[in-house]
């Protein structure tokens, strides 16, 4: 008999969908839920509230909530650095290095021809208009030491070099196959120092 | 700067909550609903009605939607056998053997007087009115094996068996396929006073 009443079964099945998250851990995290019903709900509100009101900012692709990210808005940085991520998520790592003061560009992805991601999937021309309306001298390519973000990034090369902008590759202090996003602070931050030009 | 919209910030702050979800694990939770509006819409829906509409069986405090759980709405179930566990969850755990055909009951936690919490705080008058309203002619105790769960145990017994129903515990020893060399002292021991004759 299943004793799961059939909301905790909705629940069980919503939660088994989340990474790394097999029967046991959506078990443990319901029981974790139904036993502080008032923290449920307030992170039921702030699951919703982001979905709702989080964007993509609309020069470069950050995570915003205005039409344009902290970064952009903010006068201090520097444009003349752009830095090329793949997803907003792989540029807080690089922010938290606190060693770089230029712009950003997400991506939305890589280029993985074999699932049907081509430049035309990406933001590809929004970085290119970025840089012939005069931002970005120096493109920093950070997309990630895999075979797409590979690729990516000598793609963003050809299609960069002929506007005359110095392009850079972040440092392979970073172990292939590896994820931004989940290397340490020094790391990453020496990959941003010991960057190198791509041609 | 901190990248992330407050939106995203508060949704980070909620998921480290979560047992087992450190900084990191929450980025990545983050980071999948973003990327999924629609299951994170779901996701949200699925823990509020959980939270909205799960209460505990006024019978036996299994989780429920309706007054009483399926185990007590059910005819077929042996109303002669009440298994007492600490949690809805750990019923959930000894149905899922198919070999057991009673009831439950369920305590709301363990004898904790270091925390505060005694008898009151548990469903124990829920269980002796049960009891001795001619329900359980035999009571298993299936608290955890930890001292809390111990303590509940003897605790149950002695309330009980004034009652005079039959009072039985669990067996503990060694859990199958496991291998002697590597269980540890507590468990061998129980083992070896838990010994049965074989024939």
């Amino acid at each position: 008999m299943d004793l799961r009443p059939p909301v905790v079964r909705a629940l069980l099945e919503e939660l088994t969908q989340l990474p790394g998250v097999g029967a046991r851990t959506a078990a443990r995290l319901a029981q974790h839920l139904l036993q502080r019903p008032e923290y449920g709900r307030r992170l039921a509100g702030a699951v919703e509230a982001a979905g709702a009101r989080v964007r993509h900012c609309a020069r470069c692709w950050l995570l915003a909530e205005e039409e344009e990210c902290v970064v952009c808005r903010d006068p201090g940085r520097d444009r003349s650095q752009v830095c090329v991520v793949e997803d907003p998520f792989n540029a807080w790592s690089i922010e938290a290095t606190g060693e770089y003061t230029g712009s950003y560009h997400v991506l939305m992805g890589a280029l993985d021809p074999l699932h049907g991601v081509g430049p035309e999937e990406l933001t590809v021309d929004a970085l290119l208009a970025r840089v012939q309306a005069g931002e970005g001298r120096e493109v920093i390519v950070a997309t990630n030491p895999t075979v797409e973000g590979e690729a990516t990034a000598y793609y963003l090369l050809r299609m960069l070099r002929p506007l005359g902008v110095s392009v850079s590759r972040i440092a392979f202090g970073l172990p292939a196959g590896g994820e931004i996003s989940y290397a340490d602070g020094v790391t990453l931050a020496r990959a941003m120092a010991g960057r190198r030009g791509m041609d």
